[in-house]
């Protein structure tokens, strides 16, 4: 099975533009659609989606803490019952701009300091898992891939709700397969080159490199590239070309 | 067929309070549950939808313009994209409440500003029922019973959404069915027995009388009641007796 | 006297750019700065006042609606209290960061559908000059410069309050001297050669030219350029260059 | 010198009420007002001014992290360049309606999770320090009175600001002088009496007895109270009479 591209889109708000959506949506498989809370509106929801449609283009949730502000980055303490409830309002609402444009929302990925959180705590991780499973069990739910795989599917089962594995192409992994902490110099991999020829392995062998040369093999449905700076169509064509 | 109550409820937002739900759902048919744009947020409406399921009471959607510092009562001119998006936002953010728990999402009741420009607008008319049709062709659209019922019906047939007629019993009547407007001084009836008597003979001989005391025969599936004043539980008990 | 630049500056938010304030600020005499009505927001206004004083420009507030979604420039209805309040907020937050970099505000402009309201309801003219002198008589109150001059200098006089008179350079006038509507196709002055034009004939003769070649002494305190297109900096170096 | 009242007051919002300002307004001395980001809007600020300098009450600033839902109740990581704009812009904002009604700001007491992050945090203890500095050297921030009064003191120094030091009269004390946790069972004195015989003690000899019953003399310039309970307009009665 491909890996697939995911790519944050959908995340100007009202008259602020944010990336180039019209040219990256045709070289990504996986659209995560901001849904108001960090960025979007429901303006912006509603040409997103269309737009994903027309590049056929699967489309997931990008739910987030209510924080136009910061972008969704900052973690906010909420209850766990709050947890549901904005991910439910969120993935309702860009629900029904698929369904209003003829096509459906495939899958969640919850966003910034939300995602995060979700990876850290597993009562969070529940919540999420709870407001997708009680609104569709056939939507998915992305996830980091790392040494806890087994641990989130186990989980995830209890909900009934599959999981989707993303590796980060341009983010150093340590030994036992987790991120290098952004506090570290050596955290993001700058290079382009590097960046594709650990897509290439990923692809070819089913492993990426960790920082001391080890093959971590790991679980790998999506891809996450970034969207929004201005290198991003070119290297984003690049990835695609290597993939397929 | 009985003549239904409906009432604006789920209308507190974050720490503020509105309104006595819980007192007040036992009594009412038909709950119109904010979206968050004028009032409510995702808690809110979380609970709200559990509330109103408990009580068997039908749910409906009550949209906004955006606009919480004004609770939605201010006009704000939209393109008609934008009025199909926010109504799609948000009925959408409230079905996914109704399916987690089991219900679903049964009319929309524009709110406020939205609600008169819907009813003086064609145009903004037809935005609100080609939102909800695009979603759902089984969900009704609540409107004011007045002299262009027809008119009314026949633009909604052609999205292929039924109307709810709404009854004001608290508001006076001109002779050609429309409201007296609030500019008048007797646009208000405040004497809750005459309202009462006004149910009553809406109820048992289909008609309310006019400002000139003319009988108006209007479509009446349902009657708004307001919730949101102290007085509001013993008037909704007493009118639910004479409705049933 | 000089006729001074003005032109809109701090309007990103959040995350979130708008325009190439660094390029433009050094040719501009006067900033019209965001409040975090419409745009801006705390850490934004901070920089603006920073970099407005490091080139002298003198700094006005541009207080709005409080709608971030429609970049104020949606009528909303507001009481007059509404006004005076949301104007006094606005032109207060700004005036901490000036008194905080040692530098002061100067002039207040609202924007968009503000702007617009208080040049045709008088009542919203005196509720802001009222905002104004309120807070600080010194603090002047730009204008659009046009027939009705005397009768707003008699009004602000009631409030102590100086104006200051802008003209649009690049929007057509009418022969009494009001401007072409935004509904007409020409409303706007695309040509730069044209608007540059323009600029001199009313530096060097204080006449500007109406559709019709009448000529028209317009009061002329500012002239408002737009900053937030690709040319705007170039076009802005060419005004300045004619103006002094 | 006398211990003054303070209390949390215009915290409604839009058209959500919150407490009885009228009615509490007359019996303290420090109105601690909200400004606009976890609590209130301008036409709210404009109106609690009023009423404060109608009863003589000195004026606070209430500014809070950028967080309506939560009511300012959540830590939300900011810059300290954040937390200096935020302060000030809020500040500012309050400032111009006292300016506006011929009073003035006093005192600055941060709200909530600000208030929590400034007393355990010293840069953003600095980072306010350093917003009220900039703005005017005369207006005093509100700390907790403690066992580091000295070191605040000296920070505040730094930046030429005078304290008031706060004790809350509900709260147990361990005997170090610091608030026991809110984990803790007996963090809240609920029993009214007991509450008014510790204010007591504090006025006549300048103690308030820790949960061992160890005498602290803490420096007390203000006791907060608060009045957004049923029962708050008697009990503030009682302390008033007891203090005056």
């Amino acid at each position: 099975m491909a890996i697939k591209l995911n790519c944050d889109m959908g995340e100007s708000f009202g008259i602020w533009k944010m990336g180039n959506d019209e040219e990256i949506m045709p070289y990504i498989d996986m659209a995560n659609l901001a849904c108001g809370f960090h960025a979007s509106d429901a303006v912006t929801m509603s040409r997103s989606v269309i737009l994903a449609k027309k590049y056929n283009v699967t489309i997931g949730a990008h739910p987030s803490y209510h924080d136009l502000l910061g972008f969704g980055r900052r973690t906010m303490l909420c209850s766990l019952e709050e947890i549901k409830s904005i991910v439910l309002y969120q993935l309702g609402a860009l629900n029904a701009f698929c369904r209003a444009n003829g096509t459906a929302l495939s899958y969640v990925k919850p966003h910034g300091a939300l995602y995060n959180d979700m990876m850290r705590d597993e009562n969070i991780f529940k919540a999420v898992l709870n407001a997708i499973s009680s609104f569709n069990k056939n939507i998915k739910l992305m996830v980091i891939s790392g040494p806890k795989n087994e641990e989130y599917e186990y989980t995830a089962k209890l909900y009934d709700i599959k999981l989707l594995f993303e590796v980060f192409a341009d983010r150093n992994y340590n030994d036992d397969g987790s991120l290098v902490s952004r506090m570290e110099e050596n955290a993001i991999i700058h290079e382009e080159l590097d960046v594709l020829s650990r897509v290439v392995n990923l692809k070819e062998k089913g492993f990426i490199s960790s920082i001391n040369g080890h093959m971590l093999f790991l679980k790998s449905d999506s891809i996450c590239v970034h969207g929004d700076n201005e290198k991003a169509l070119e290297f984003i064509k690049l990835v695609r070309k290597a993939l397929y």
